[in-house]
C-alpha cells in the first residue's frame, strides 16, 4: 500500500484525501493543516491523523481541543509520496521540506511549472511521469483542456485552438472574493496564461482568454478548434463520449447550466456533488469546414482529483497508463 | 410498511422520496414527474417507479426512451398516503385526486393553508396531525421559525418575536430566478405572510417582513424574541443545542455564511449536501434584559425533509412524535 | 424640424427621447407608453407630452392622476417619423399601425429582421437607410459588433471572425432576471443568432456564440478576427482609436471592467452614465500573424441610442453619413 | 468664499468635491489623490488642482503625464477647512497633518469616533459641530439611521428601535469584493457597531444586526421602533414627507428595489444618479399599537454628501442649521 501523505486539507486536499483513502492500492498517511477550522473538524470525524502545517501554530489547534498527531515534518517522513495541497505559491515554498525528507511530491496547477519535472495530466502524458520526483498536476482549467484537446489532436489534429475561459469568481465557500456584478476581462491581456501553461503539458497551438464573473459553481470553456479533417458533429461527438473523463450533457436532460449540473451530481450521489469529468453540452458540438465549435464547463474544485491519484501511481510507477486510469475511475465511481 | 406514493419529483419530493426510503417503515411505491428531465433520469437510475404526472405527457417520456409504470392516478391508487410535492398552487388542484382514491395527502407549504385540515412542524404540534386525511407541511421559513419559537416558548415564554427574513432568490438549479443585483422588500408591505403562517401551526406574537437577495444557497433570519424571562445567552444557548433539529454552529468552526455551512455539511457527508436542521450561529446568541438576537440559516431545499417524513407517520397514526423523530433522525443521519 | 414621436418610453425609448431632444433638427412630438410608474413620472417631469400606448388602459393612468395628451394612434399620427422602442416582438405587432397612418418607422433589433426594409448600423451601411419606410436599428450587441468589424473590413479585409459574447443577464432595473449564480451557454447552440443578424447588415464571415452571467452592467465580447493582412497591434489600436464611437480604454485609467466603466462614465456627466461608444481595452488589442484578439465591453442599454438619431435622419433623407453623424456625436457630447 | 482642500478623491472625495463647487459660499482649493487613475483624468478635465497624497508617488503621475499642483501638505496649508476622504482608517493617520497647519478637518465615519470632538448628523446635531476643529460626519448607514430616527424621536418618542442592515457587498466599482453567492452574518455578533455609533450622534435605544448580501447599490434597513405613541401609518408618512432628506418612494412609482430607485434617479438627471435622501418604500410604513415597521434604501455613495457640506459650514461657524441645510439642498438640487 502506498503510503501517502497530503499537505494541505482545504478544497482540493480534503477532495483528494477522500479519493486516496478510495483505492485498493493506496492510504492516507496523514493530512497537515494550518490552523482550527470546519475542515480539521472533518479530519478528525473521518480519522485522519491530523499534523499541523505550521509549528508555532500548534497551540491554535490544542486552544480549539484538536488533538494533533505531529507536524508536517513528521508527515513527509511518514510518507512515500507527499501531494501539496497547499494554497498558490505554497507549494514552491515547501519544496525543500520535500526534498530534505528524499519524498517525492505533487504539486498543484497554482505553481510555477519548475517546480516540477513534469506538469501532468493522465490523458495527456502519463508516461512522462513515471519515476518522477516532482510532478506538478496542472490546473483545472489546463486539465480540462488537455483532456478534450488530446483525442482531438490524435484523432483530427488540431490545426488551432481558441477558447475564451468564462472563470468563475470563486469557491462556494470563498466568501471573500468578487466581483459580485461585473464582467472582468482577467487577465485584459491577451493571450491569457492558460494557453502556455497547456503548452506545458502537451504539444498544440492555442489562444486563450479569460474573464471573470460573479458565479461559483463552474468554469465554462467557449472552444473552437480548427482540426485537421473534417469530421461531422455526430462524429466527434462519439468521440467525446467515449472517453472516461468527458460527460457528453444528453440534451434529454435539460441541463442548461452549472446550477442543474451539480444538482445531477448530488442526485446522483456524487460526494460533494463533484463533476471530475469535463462536462460538455452535447448540443453545442458543432462542425463546420473542420471547424469545431462546443462549451464546456469544468468543476475547479474536483476535475484534477483523479489526475493526482494517478500522478501518484506514476511517480510510484506502480501501474501504467490504462491500469491507473481504469483503478482510479473505478474506485471513484466515474461516469454519469 | 407504509406505501408512499410522491406526486412531485423536483427539489422537496426527490428528497422525500430519498428519506422514505430511509426509514425502516415505509417505502416508496412510485414518483410521479410531469417530464422527462435529468431528474427523471435519477428516478430511474434509484429504481422508482416513475408515473406520468400529466397523462397527455406520456408521449415526452416515450420520446426520450423513459420508461413509465403508469400515470399519477394509478400512484395515487396504489399508496397509502401520497406527498404532494407539485409545484405552489398545483397541490390544491390535485386535493380532488387524493380524495377520490381516499388516499391521505400530505401538501407543501406553497399550498394555502386551508388546503389541509393541519399545518404542521413536529417539533410544534405533532399530535394534531394524528390520523388526519390532509396535513400541510409549512414552508421552510415557517418550519424553521417554528422549530425555533416552540422551545423558547416552552422554556421562557415569547412576548414578541420580530424577524426580518433575508430570502434567498432562488435555488442553486433555478436559472431564471433574480434578482442579479438588488435587495428587494419583498413583499413590500409590512408585516409579510410569514407571521400569519406561523400562526397557522402555533400560536405566538410575531411580526416577520421580508427581502429578496442574489443568493441561492439558504434564507437567512435575523431574529429577534423579547422572552417572558431573562436567560443568560448561554442558557439559550445549551436550551437550544439540545435540539435535535437545531444545529449550533461551534465558532471553533470558522463559518461565516452558506457556502461554508454547505461545504461542511458537503465534507460530512450528509447526501446532496442537505442542512435539515436550523443553523443558529452560536456566536450571534444574545440576550440582553429578555431581548434575544441570534441569526439562523435555513435550508430551503430541505429542511422539510424530516417533517414530511413524520407527518406520514402522524397521519398514518403510526407512531407518536418521540418515536417517529427519533426514528426519523436516525434513519437520515442528523447531527452535525 | 422633424416631428419624431416614440412609442415605448422604457429603457431604449427614454434614452431616445432625450437624444432626440438634444438635436438641433428634430424634436419629440410625444411619447407613449404602457403603464403609469416611475418613468411616465418622469416624461411629464421633462415635458414630454405622454399618450397611452394600450387605449384601454387611459384609467390607469386617470386613477394615478396623470395627464394624458391622447392615444398612440393620435401619436402616429402628429409625427413625421416614430420610432418603436417597445419590448421584443411588440414592434412587428405595431407595424400595420404606422403604415395606417403612412408614418415611417424605425424598429430595435428584438424584432426579426423582416419587420423592415434595412437593418442598420450607422458606420456600416447608412445610405441604405436613406429614404427607407421602415428600418431596424440592430441590437446592441450586432450594432457593436458592427462598428469594430466596418473599420477592420474596410482596412486590412476579415477573413473570419469568431465571437464569444459574454451577456449580461439583465439591466440594472430588471429584478426578476437571473440567473442569479450560473454562467448559462444561451443559446446552447453553437454558433448563436449573434453571427446571421450581424450578417443582415453588412457583409462578413462570423462565428458567435453566448453565454449569460450574473451581471448587469454591460456585455463583454471577447474578440477574434483572423485579418486579410498583419498589422501590428499599435497600428490596428490607432484604427480604432481614430473610430468616433470606439472608446480605446487606456491603460492608465486602470479600469478593469463595467463597474468602473460606467463610475467613469459617471463621472464623466455622461446623462444616465451611458456609454454609447464601445469600450475596447486597450491594453487587450493584440495581433499575431494577422490574428487579432480585444475585449470590448457593449452598454446595452444605450450603445444604440446615436444609431436610432442617425437612422432617423436617413429616413427622412435630411442629411448623408457623415454629416448625420457628426450632428449626432455633437450634439451627444461623444467622446471620453 | 470658504477655501475647502479634499483629501482623497474616491466615491466620497469626488461627490464632495462636485457638492462643494456647487454651493454659492464655498470652493474647492483643490484635490488630493494617491495615485493616477480615472478618477485623477476626472480631477483634471474638471480643472480640480490635483496635489499628490503620497509625496513618493510623485513620479507615477509624472509618468502617466498627469500635471500636479504640489504635495498634500502644500494643499492643507491652502485650505480653511480640509474634508478628509481617505479609506477608512488611513484619516486618522492624517490628523497630525491637519493638525499641523491648524486646518481644522472633517472626517468621515469609517473612522472611530475618538478621531474628532463631534460625529456628526445635520438633522440631529449641527449646532454641536459649529467652531469644532474636527468633525466626523458618520458613515452612510448611521446617517440614514439618524435622518430617521431624530423626526420620530421629537415627535413621538423612540422607546427602542431594532434595526436589521441588508447590506451591500461592495460599491459598483470595487470589483475585487465579495461575496458572490451567499448572505453572511456581518458581524455575526450581536448587536452590531452601528447601533453604538449612532449613539454617538443622538441618545436613541437602539439594537442593530448587520449582514452583507451580494449587491453593490444600496444598503436595505429593516426597522422597527417602538414609539413612546400610537399614530397611524399615514401620520408617519406625512412626517417623514415633510423631511428635506428623506424621499417616500410613492406606490404609483412601482419600484421595488435599488435597481429602479436608481434608474429613477438617473432619468431625474441626478448627477451619478446619487440617492441623497434616505429612500423609505411609503407602502411599508406600518403602526400597529405604537409599533413601527419600514424599509429604506440608503445610498452608500452619496448620502454622506450633503452632511459633509452642511459640515463645512458648521466648523466655518458660517451658516446656522437652518440656512445651511436649505443652501446646500437648494444647491444640489435635493427633492425627488
Amino acid at each position: 500500500m502506498l503510503q501517502v501523505g497530503i499537505n494541505g486539507f482545504g478544497t482540493i486536499g480534503k477532495r483528494v484525501a477522500d479519493a486516496v483513502r478510495a483505492q485498493p492500492d493506496m492510504e492516507v498517511v496523514g493530512v497537515a493543516k494550518t490552523r482550527p477550522n470546519y475542515e480539521a473538524e472533518v479530519a478528525v470525524r473521518k480519522g485522519y491523523p491530523l499534523y499541523a502545517a505550521v509549528p508555532d501554530r500548534i497551540e491554535r489547534f490544542e486552544d480549539e481541543g484538536v488533538e494533533l498527531a505531529g507536524t508536517v515534518d513528521e508527515l513527509v517522513a511518514a510518507s512515500d509520496v507527499v501531494v501539496d495541497a497547499c494554497p498558490s505559491g505554497i507549494g514552491a515554498e515547501n519544496e525543500s521540506l520535500y526534498e530534505g525528507y528524499d519524498t517525492p511530491a505533487l504539486f498543484q496547477g497554482g505553481e510555477d511549472a519548475d517546480v516540477a519535472d513534469v506538469s501532468f495530466t493522465a490523458r495527456a502524458n502519463y508516461d512522462e511521469a513515471v519515476g518522477a520526483d516532482a510532478v506538478r498536476v496542472v490546473s483545472c482549467n489546463t486539465t480540462g483542456l488537455c483532456r478534450l484537446l488530446t483525442p482531438l489532436s490524435e484523432e483530427y489534429g488540431v490545426e488551432k485552438a481558441r477558447v475564451t475561459l468564462v472563470r468563475r469568481g470563486g469557491d462556494p465557500s470563498q466568501s471573500s472574493r468578487g466581483p459580485i456584478n461585473d464582467i472582468l476581462p482577467d487577465p485584459v491581456t491577451v493571450p491569457s496564461h492558460h494557453g502556455p501553461d497547456i503548452q506545458t503539458v502537451m504539444d498544440v497551438d492555442i489562444d486563450t482568454v479569460g474573464l471573470k464573473v460573479p458565479a461559483t459553481l463552474m468554469h465554462v470553456h467557449s472552444v473552437n478548434v480548427s482540426l485537421g479533417a473534417d469530421p461531422d458533429a455526430a462524429e466527434v461527438r462519439d468521440l467525446l463520449e467515449g472517453e472516461d473523463r468527458i460527460f457528453v450533457v444528453p440534451e434529454s436532460f435539460d441541463i442548461d447550466g452549472a446550477g442543474k449540473l451539480k444538482d445531477f451530481a448530488l442526485d446522483a450521489g456524487r460526494p460533494r456533488g463533484d463533476l471530475w469529468e469535463n462536462c460538455v453540452w452535447g448540443e453545442s458540438i458543432t462542425v463546420d469546414d473542420g471547424d469545431l465549435y462546443l462549451f464546456q464547463a469544468i468543476h475547479q474544485e474536483s476535475d484534477v482529483v483523479p489526475e493526482n491519484v494517478d500522478a501518484l501511481r506514476a511517480v510510484a510507477d506502480q501501474a501504467d497508463y490504462e491500469e491507473s486510469t481504469a483503478t482510479t475511475d473505478d474506485a471513484l465511481g466515474m461516469g454519469l
